[in-house]
């Protein structure tokens, strides 16, 4: 006896990047994580929940001290953020919330592989249109501009080539187009100041910027994110959450953290530094390196390599990066930018193959 | 312009019960909180992963030791269980997965109020049937029985009475039942062992059953949850679930506290212990106290007592309890128990405003 509905019996699942065991001793640089730690101030606050036995009552439902951080530090008001389970909990609500029934959706391909799954998920037959980026990987702005759905979905920095398209083209996108669009900010830290388009809420009412703690704040254990976008469309897509979305530990460690700038500017400098070595690098070796403004580059072997060899043979070395199969991501392997001693036993690897397959 | 799914407009959203800001000096006995703090165990693992800074990575997907162990506890496969942020994304899963368009959930009623919000955020034409309780409060079967649906949803105990059906009256409903059933155990950990219908999961392919560390693991601040049935049926509606539903400091810390047994244990028979007594004395003041397997009572004044009025006056007195209008409710007030010094003073409280309202 079927129990469900129909739809979700066919539904292929998400599958996240490889997680390997914490005592395998391995360089995880496949799924865009921060390599260094999170704030040391996050200490100090969870100590103080613990040690009060605060965690036998139910958090603040609307993780409100939070919010208003957020707002403060973006100069928006706190009634249009909503905080989440990870970005994926605010994408996951937006998606619900925008899609009725054989909706579409319209996103840039290849991108973040949820949002597919995401419109599959909504199960009530909504399907996605994928507008393939152009030669150069950039948005195939009049391909885009000429779709239509009930939902745009982009990500900005994309992945997985990690390039910032302009923002004035975005912007133009997001007028032109008829119905809710999805900023999906996640490594935004790692581009240029000013490249966000969270300034730009109060003039389209119909866009929604996701942003996470995962990537820039190395919090991708702790799940927590937010959206934003005018308050009616918050108050809307708020009715969607679970009444304590957020536990109370998540809540407090995030503050702290968003609190601590001066250790996230640091980080991230670090990070931006490493990867444009690294770029530096590969370029010399006769990899092309897509200009980067995310914590990870998308890198094309010399003709020499496939990048699936590359990519198994780095695993055999205990070195973890992403391949994707798709049509267009299946010439390049997506890396992750490690630590500054990460990145050096990571090209010291790839210079040794490189060398090898070219003699 | 609307952007959103046209039924997202008109839904109600679910009302959490008042949660006081954490500087109140108020007993808070309205959202059924555990008074003790979670096990002191729980301090060492947290210290350890902020120590070694493993926030940074992504957590455990799939909650894979919490998964095991709770099997173990349950004596069941690990591929029975999904864990879920709180047990509110594990029903709010279970909706999404089963409700097609203008599907019907079935539910007694009053029960716990997030079941018809759940059924209207399916924002598919679904609908629930409310079964009313009968006079004594118990389910009425005939008319469950005589129910269709999708979805028969119960909560054993069942919410806000506190009442705990007997086993064989609800497996007879489940097998009569064509479609999914939800046993929602809440608050099964403070009724009598035996009670819980995980162990009948193997006979009833359409029965699942939700849990929640909220409760008698002191831990509604953490949002742990699970929920259990046949392999085939977790697998299905894993695929609802976000890729990394479960923080990490959630999974190492509700680990911890499921190992330490004897401080829970001998916290769940601390809180029933208050609460027979509290009965007790309730009763001799000329209260109907309905007999509870939960950690709270529903409580019937005297006829000079009008139950709003009661709860009107706790609240002055800085006393939260739970006050629901429904046509079935309205003659109740349900009270949360207490550690023993809160049970005292909400006594103390009620005795003398019987007394005057007697005078």
């Amino acid at each position: 006896m079927k129990y469900f509905n129909e739809r979700l019996y066919d539904v292929a699942p998400y599958t996240p990047g490889e997680q390997p065991s914490s005592k395998d001793r391995v360089i995880k640089l496949n799924t865009n994580e921060n390599p260094y730690p999170p704030s040391p101030k996050i200490k100090e606050v969870v100590d103080s929940i613990l040690s009060e036995g605060l965690l036998k009552k139910y958090p603040n439902p609307n993780s409100s001290k939070l919010c208003e951080e957020i707002a403060n530090k973006e100069g928006i008001s706190k009634e249009q953020v909503l905080v989440t389970n990870g970005s994926d909990e605010a994408l996951s609500i937006l998606f619900r919330a925008v899609l009725g029934a054989n909706d579409k959706v319209v996103a840039p391909y290849p991108t973040y592989s949820l949002y597919p799954v995401l419109t599959e998920l909504a199960l009530n037959g909504s399907s996605i249109e994928k507008v393939p980026l152009k030669g150069n990987l950039h948005f195939d702005y009049i391909a885009l501009k000429s779709a239509k759905g009930k939902l745009l979905t982009f990500a900005s920095p994309n992945a997985p080539t990690g390039i910032l398209e302009r923002k004035q083209e975005l912007l133009d996108l997001i007028s032109s187009f008829k119905g809710a669009v999805l900023c999906d900010e996640a490594y935004i830290d790692f581009a240029p100041n000013g490249s966000s388009l969270i300034q730009e809420i109060n003039r389209h009412p119909n866009l929604f910027v996701s942003r996470t703690f995962s990537k820039s704040y190395s919090l991708a254990g702790l799940r927590v994110g937010y959206i934003i976008s005018s308050k009616e469309n918050i108050q809307l897509i708020t009715k969607l959450k679970d009444s304590y979305n957020v536990g109370m530990l998540e809540q407090a460690i995030a503050l702290e953290a968003l609190k601590d700038q001066p250790y996230f500017l640091s980080n991230v400098q670090k990070i931006i530094q490493s990867r444009e070595e690294l770029t530096q690098q590969l370029s010399k070796l006769g990899f092309y390196v897509v200009p980067s403004s995310a914590n990870f580059i998308f890198v094309k072997p010399p003709k020499s390599i496939y990048p699936i060899d590359l990519f198994e043979h780095l695993k055999k070395s205990n070195i973890l990066v992403r391949y994707f199969s798709d049509a267009i991501s299946k010439d390049y392997i997506r890396i992750s930018i490690g630590s500054k001693e990460e990145c050096e036993i990571l090209f010291g690897k790839i210079k040794e193959y490189t060398i090898a397959k070219n003699v």
